[in-house]
């Protein structure tokens, strides 16, 4: 029998941001994460491959949201305006909570094994991305350019967004972005 | 004394690629790439800091070339354009060496651990081309977006190009993406 914990897994990410936070993430063991949340190590691995995975456990969430927000746009949308679509399903996940956003942010950019893990599920996103937009008739490359272009926007938006936590939020900077990329793509 | 051996990275590199063909790149130690170039294991790590590393060897050489691209664009060249003449630098280095390219993208792509290394330097090398952006005056976000459209286009471009190996040059298809990003991001 598995006992039901409630909100297990935001207890053990909240255990673990702490934890990271205070003492270092390579010196912080999953039995001390489950400790500090109160469940057991057991648990841990129910929600969570390894100790790395507490970081990217909304990466599935955010594919899936951005997955939606190209496949809702109405046939023949560009594919740019598709895309831009995707950021906006994406914008929803993440408005509010730029606190928690900027903590993650901190202790990942302070760790190469996280930041290269990062790079991986962002590339793994462009290459979904890229999928559904010639699922759509959008062929290469530039179905794959689009795609990178706006991993490209989310990533610099982001970035921005989680340096300046009194700033706009991050739907709003990553239509700034774009807006900005197309600006650029012009020769402005 | 520190005997000169001709062309030692080269030969390396060369042994590295074979043996990795061969028999994967877990299963190949240092001491038989070595051995292999007729070479001691303390000479390959005058080269190389890791086996890793054997394939990475000619990032600074790109890096150098692209950031020299972007520095030697007129004053008031807009900045895609800037990112255009480091793509054109950086394509100087590959056209005409797409059979090893070749080579050293399907062990890359095998395993994740190369995969994630290559995804960092690539990272690296936008940071320091956004780095040069600014340095000319271009404000943030845009240099951030330019810089990060560069390297899409790079790797976008530089799949294809290994992956049509009798097909245009690597410069031909980064000036071809280039072209189409532009599109894309004009709505077409």
């Amino acid at each position: 029998m598995v006992r039901w914990e409630p909100n297990a897994r935001g207890r053990l990410q909240q255990a673990a941001f702490e934890l990271f936070t205070e003492r270092g993430f390579e010196q912080v063991t999953v039995a001390e994460i489950a400790e500090r949340a109160g469940l057991t190590e057991r648990t841990f691995f129910r929600y969570f491959a390894d100790k790395r995975e507490v970081f990217f456990s909304g990466s599935e969430v955010l594919r899936e949201l951005m997955l939606s927000g190209v496949a809702s746009a109405p046939p023949g949308t560009p594919p740019i305006e598709a895309i831009a679509a995707a950021l906006d399903a994406a914008g929803t996940m993440f408005d509010g909570h730029v606190a928690s956003a900027r903590r993650r942010s901190a202790i990942i950019a302070a760790h190469a094994e996280l930041r290269e893990r990062e790079l991986i599920k962002l590339a793994g996103l462009a290459a979904a991305l890229a999928g559904v937009l010639r699922a759509r008739g959008v062929s290469d490359p530039a179905a794959a350019l689009t795609a990178e272009a706006g991993i490209a926007v989310f990533k610099v938006a982001f970035e921005r967004w989680t340096a300046e936590p009194d700033g706009p939020e991050l739907t709003q900077l990553m239509r700034a972005a774009l807006g900005e990329l197309k600006a650029v793509a012009a020769g402005r």
